[in-house]
């Protein structure tokens, strides 16, 4: 006899009809013999309601209060969870923030799990239940209520699935698993049967939200597997686990396009040692994360020096570029919104050549313009025109054999 | 610098709104230099809904869970009051279920308090902080969530102000205090200035709503002086203290009319020793809670008895007098919903006689028959017929002089 964590989504648990079909799957977990931990999110647009409700009360609302308000989100979902297991004669108690034994640090709205203590988790399944865990959440050393972030009752179950030794982790959600790329952009993208631990982190980041990132890192870390699947249908999912040696065999597992970067370039600025440093250290010191960075070739004693932010950062940085700049002697400051970023993602091409170079020819044959290159061990990233995000994806997709079924499945 | 409780009903925080102007009565306590301990019930109508979305997920859904349901929307109530008061400048931390010190017993949806330790509201008060306290729960010995029952917020509140010893607990309604008899029934009732404990019991178990029950019992028992008033005027309010000489010089200070009532009546039920044992044994067996009994004489060796019920209880409380009536050879067992119950309260009448024939009196002029009577120390009920208890209550209501101000204020 195992133990099984399952977790379902906002949209899983939306109102009752949605909360009763959860229950029967985690019903039916129970009934072939393991024991179940079920992690719940709050209801569909509840927390998003409650925050909105808060910054009318306060429009700056203190980050403790704003925990102990969004904490009762989940809290409520764990206990009508447990309501529609009784009515299906299956015994279950729910457990909020304060009972989970999740201690936190004490950074309020994205604290960190310091350490698990699953013994009252443990007693609720040594009675023979099901328990019942309010996601999202946990208490820090002063006794608080604590939240771990937007999206991070994912994070609750793989810990928790650790802490436990769970057998797996499983993800219930909105959509029946990782895919290729987003179905809605490229309509022949493939759902992935089973990916890494490190593609899924490349991918999250990237902005495929299937996954809380922290979860795949706990996941990897602690050796969880972790099934993604629909909570709709019975479709076989996508498995997160350690990678094995065939999974080389595959160049790329996904394909991405992100528009949520700005680019701001800074030209003919002075080709001298430290001039980098100066301008990144200005634009550090706003807080703002600055994803890829691009220096052309010195021309004339001058060089351009061009970098991404997100865009919700990019008068920040503009603003801190310009001080630079000015201070430097650049030619000119500029920023443009309109940029996309395409990324490829596969532990294949640690260990082959070629893929950057594919990559790229793929994007000139669709008469797509490179601007900007960044790469990683499992992962590159072209910045190319904002308009041209998809049809760029669809030609990275289809170059990479994503289109149809790999050989290795 | 003394310690003062707030509490503020549903009404008072059911929107941004009133809950900023709930914040703005905190604040100008704070600023008087007390320490302030708020306690909050959940927004207007959330417990409600809450309990609708229970059923739908669940018919019959078990006690602890929903107490664990119920208790978010208090919580949701104390971290959007400490949001409110932090807009305004004033320090404020709130406290959950978990956290406020008050351990009960295990009996969800009605639990009891058995003790309280406000080592955690004095830490809050001894940061030089508001204290905000989720009404209506506490926590049992096993750590789980209870709640105290519907509107036991009140209760909650002269609670942790018996334990810390404050100098008075003020309760914020949506009325501007205790009136002599319902205003939308009796246009002449006016607000009673200051009521004892024991007449305010009386009073609120006749369903005069504006306090619960068991929050005067511990007032009485721990001295608390509780003040009702409204949130939304600066109306005087009722005060609710220990009994003073001066009160008894009032005959009647308050007179109710209800209409929850039913009366069972078994017809020529054999006059022998042992039959009304046998009757209310056969009631009290289905949980029936019984209020008026009446027993006319004998009569050919025959009695009629009659009983008043909860309406709520009356289908079982019928079922449970036919059995027993058929047993004991009951010519008939009748019931009758159409029936009212007007009471007077009142210290005065303790020592001093000729109440009761006063209320019979101007029962009697303006025509109206009486059925039952019950007395208690401090309390006259008659039922009636139901179609008059306006009237009734309005003639009693004169009767005692209670349409003018009193002498004594």
């Amino acid at each position: 006899m195992g133990v099984v964590v399952q977790k379902f989504g906002g949209t899983s648990v939306a109102d009752a009809a949605r909360i009763n079909r959860a229950a029967r799957r985690v019903a039916l977990a129970r009934s072939k013999g393991d024991d179940v931990v079920v992690v719940v999110s709050a209801r569909g647009s509840l927390t998003d309601e409650l925050i909105d409700l808060a910054r009318e009360v306060c429009p700056d609302p203190p980050a403790r209060e704003l925990d102990a308000l969004l904490s009762t989100g989940e809290q409520q979902s764990a206990a009508l969870m447990a309501m529609a297991l009784h009515r299906m004669g299956v015994a279950a108690e729910s457990l909020a923030g304060m009972q989970i034994g999740i201690l936190t640090d004490g950074v309020f709205t994205r604290a960190r799990i310091e350490s698990i203590d699953p013994t009252r988790v443990r007693e609720v399944l040594g009675r023979g239940k099901v328990a019942i865990v309010a996601g999202f959440q946990g208490v820090d050393t002063e006794g608080n209520i604590t939240t771990l972030g937007r999206g991070a009752s994912d994070t609750t179950a793989v810990a928790l699935a650790a802490a436990l030794g769970a057998d797996i982790c499983e993800i219930y959600t909105d959509v029946d698993g990782v895919y290729t790329a987003d179905p809605r952009i490229v309509p022949t993208a493939r759902r992935i049967p089973v990916i890494s631990y490190d593609e899924m982190l490349e991918l999250a980041s990237l902005g495929a939200g299937v996954l809380h990132s922290r979860s795949v890192e706990i996941g990897k870390k602690f050796g969880v597997p972790i099934h993604v699947r629909s909570s709709f249908t019975d479709a076989p999912g996508t498995m997160v686990v350690q990678e094995v040696e065939a999974m080389e065999k595959i160049l790329v597992s996904g394909a991405t396009a992100t528009e949520n970067e700005a680019k701001i370039t800074l030209r003919e600025v002075p080709d001298q040692p430290g001039i980098a440093a100066e301008v990144f250290d200005g634009v550090g010191r706003h807080n703002v994360v600055v994803d890829m960075i691009v220096q052309t070739p010195s021309r004339g004693g001058t060089t351009d020096l061009s970098f991404t932010v997100p865009k919700e950062s990019m008068s920040e940085a503009l603003a801190a570029a310009e001080e630079v700049g000015n201070r430097i002697g650049a030619a000119a400051v500029e920023c443009d919104q309109n940029i996309a970023k395409v990324s490829v993602v596969g532990v294949g091409m640690r260990s082959h050549t070629g893929v950057a170079a594919r990559m790229f020819r793929s994007l000139a044959d669709a008469g797509v313009n490179i601007q900007m290159i960044s790469t990683s061990e499992i992962k590159i990233s072209c910045i190319i025109e904002g308009e041209k995000a998809h049809q760029a994806l669809r030609a990275v997709h289809a170059a990479f054999g994503l289109d149809a079924e790999p050989a290795g499945t």
